[in-house]
């Protein structure tokens, strides 16, 4: 048994503690998973009759000078409190695993020297495509192919919202207010509806792609509020599908990078055609490999929950030494350049 | 740099060559993945003028007794001498990487458990599914997984037959012709075309998933050699797509495990619907996480090859350890049970 802590018991956060319990019994043959314990939960909010009530904590500092915690689960998103808390963990040798998009866009590269420099490890697989082991994947199974491109469908809002208006006609507005209604947007739809949230998780996989830092500014940004029903109903009598689509492309010889999150159109042969609702699906093309295609659920309580569980069992697994996480040093960044030769997986700008 | 030995150099052994040269520049942002270097390629035919003709070597007892190698790549297929080299390779505590599933399937457990005793690993993702890094997935990402079902594409050349035959109109004969002109097919089709090899992979696959060995005799196997373009026009009629699947099912509560390979109607909204021609595609079903789908090349010289690679790498970043594979204890046998409640997936027998 392992000590855990998890900041943050919203949506993720409490998809955490349910996850661990089901994984107590493990599935057989997998050895090795000595399961984690949930020692504390950080949150401000009082949880009358939950089963986890008497694992609430106020204080980071209870966590913080707990040393038998040895991996933190920071589920609050967000930058501030979580970049101090997680700075603070790591400091003191605590693993922290993160479904903070945000935080790894604006901090990941600092805060991956920080636990290199205190043995300990910062991993991310929930940030992108929510349950789907993609980060992990790139790391572990990718890491002598040149990657040339990963395009990614990776708002699972985004998704929904297009596969309604396509299926049924709706309009944008409709279909995001029956989002709204099901639970699959927020009442601001802005991050996901205008791209920021597309554009994060892309700026994420360009840099483990490519070895350079890119920030989420640095990606040109348009999200899904002026597509249409006619848009849509062109687009099928072409044979395409219309999606919104995080693309980075990456010159193996220059080492140029490409990157935009667009509304693009997607031929049937391009396997991310059939990625329908709140599916993300991400195309990856490696140099020996081909093309590879990674669909999951890519956001939601439980799925998110698995991606943390994976990176804590991970830590757990390699407790004392820090997992390479595959982020570049904080200064070696990159400046994309504009698509000149065309998008991957014949694509096409809507 | 640490040596390398490559045993056949086939097909599958020349792009070990290949993807290693390539990967000596490494994908940058990815370290830790100190070069390999090949020192001895293992094959009793000359190879004259090719640039890897000075490794050549006829005795396996070369590659055995130099303590310099550390790693071997069994892409010679079939049982013997396979299994014997593999076995001595183990015993000198060499790491094995292999794409021979029939040698995984016959003996995959047996030689876990000679590399666990002298301190090294047995790895073959390049077995099942080429190119789709999918067993490390399993293992790494989806330990604390209950899976219940995974269904899989897992055989190009019954792919690309049923694909050719859907969309051309084209005969069996007539489409297994043309794979075999293109490549895809071997002069003996039968190992594709009648399901043993789908079935091994599912064979393999089961046993990751249950922790209990199955064989692949276990594996009731139909191919594809019925199925007429009759059956594929009276299918998209029905909005499904014909392919040939390996299912592997199995019951959380009890523990119980069924298995098949067989032509299978896919309906559209499943992610397997979209997969076509040489590609394979593996939906897995877990507890938690819910569907996840990897997609990419089951077949061919340089993704399996890469597959290959990725294993190596792991071995020599794991050296003087064993890498647990997921491979259940020799004498850790299941009897499948029949499908009772229906297949997973929306899928339906043909």
């Amino acid at each position: 048994m392992a000590d855990i802590a998890i900041l943050g018991f919203g949506t993720v956060g409490g998809g955490v503690t349910e996850v661990i319990e089901r994984a107590q019994g493990c599935v057989p043959g997998s050895s090795g998973c000595g399961g984690p314990r949930v020692k504390y939960i950080l949150d401000i909010r009082d949880f009358p009759g939950s089963p986890w009530a008497d694992r609430i904590v106020r204080d980071i500092n209870v966590i913080l000078e707990d040393p038998d915690v040895k991996v933190v689960c920071e589920t609050m998103g967000g930058k501030e409190p979580a970049f101090s808390f997680t700075k603070a963990a790591l400091e003191r040798g605590k693993s922290v695993c993160t479904s903070n998009k945000e935080l790894v866009d604006a901090f990941g590269p600092e805060l991956t020297q920080v636990a290199k420099a205190h043995g300990c490890s910062y991993l991310f697989e929930a940030s992108v495509g929510g349950g789907i082991p993609l980060l992990r994947t790139l790391r572990d199974s990718c890491r002598h192919e040149d990657i040339t491109s990963v395009v990614g469908i990776l708002n699972g809002t985004c998704n929904y919202i297009l596969t309604k208006m396509d299926r049924e006609g709706m309009d944008f507005a409709d279909a995001l207010r029956q989002a709204q209604e099901n639970g699959f947007a927020e009442r601001n739809p802005d991050a996901d509806v205008k791209g920021p949230d597309t554009a994060r998780k892309l700026a994420i996989l360009a840099s483990l792609i490519s070895g350079r830092r890119v920030r989420y500014e640095q990606v040109p940004c348009q999200g899904i509020t002026e597509v249409s029903v006619a848009d849509l109903k062109a687009a099928k009598a072409r044979g395409r599908a219309i999606k919104l689509l995080g693309i980075c492309q990456r010159d193996p010889r220059t080492g140029d990078l490409s990157v935009m999150t667009a509304p693009c159109l997607v031929p049937a042969d391009n396997p991310l055609y059939g990625v329908n609702d709140v599916f993300n699906g991400v195309l990856v093309h490696g140099g020996c490999v081909d093309d590879l295609m990674f669909y999951g659920r890519g956001a939601g309580r439980m799925p998110t929950a698995s991606a943390v569980v994976a990176d804590v069992l991970e830590c757990l697994k390699n407790a004392g030494h820090t997992v390479e996480n595959g982020l570049p040093e904080p200064d070696n960044t990159i400046t994309p350049v504009p698509f000149t030769s065309g998008l991957p997986g014949g694509i096409e700008l809507l």
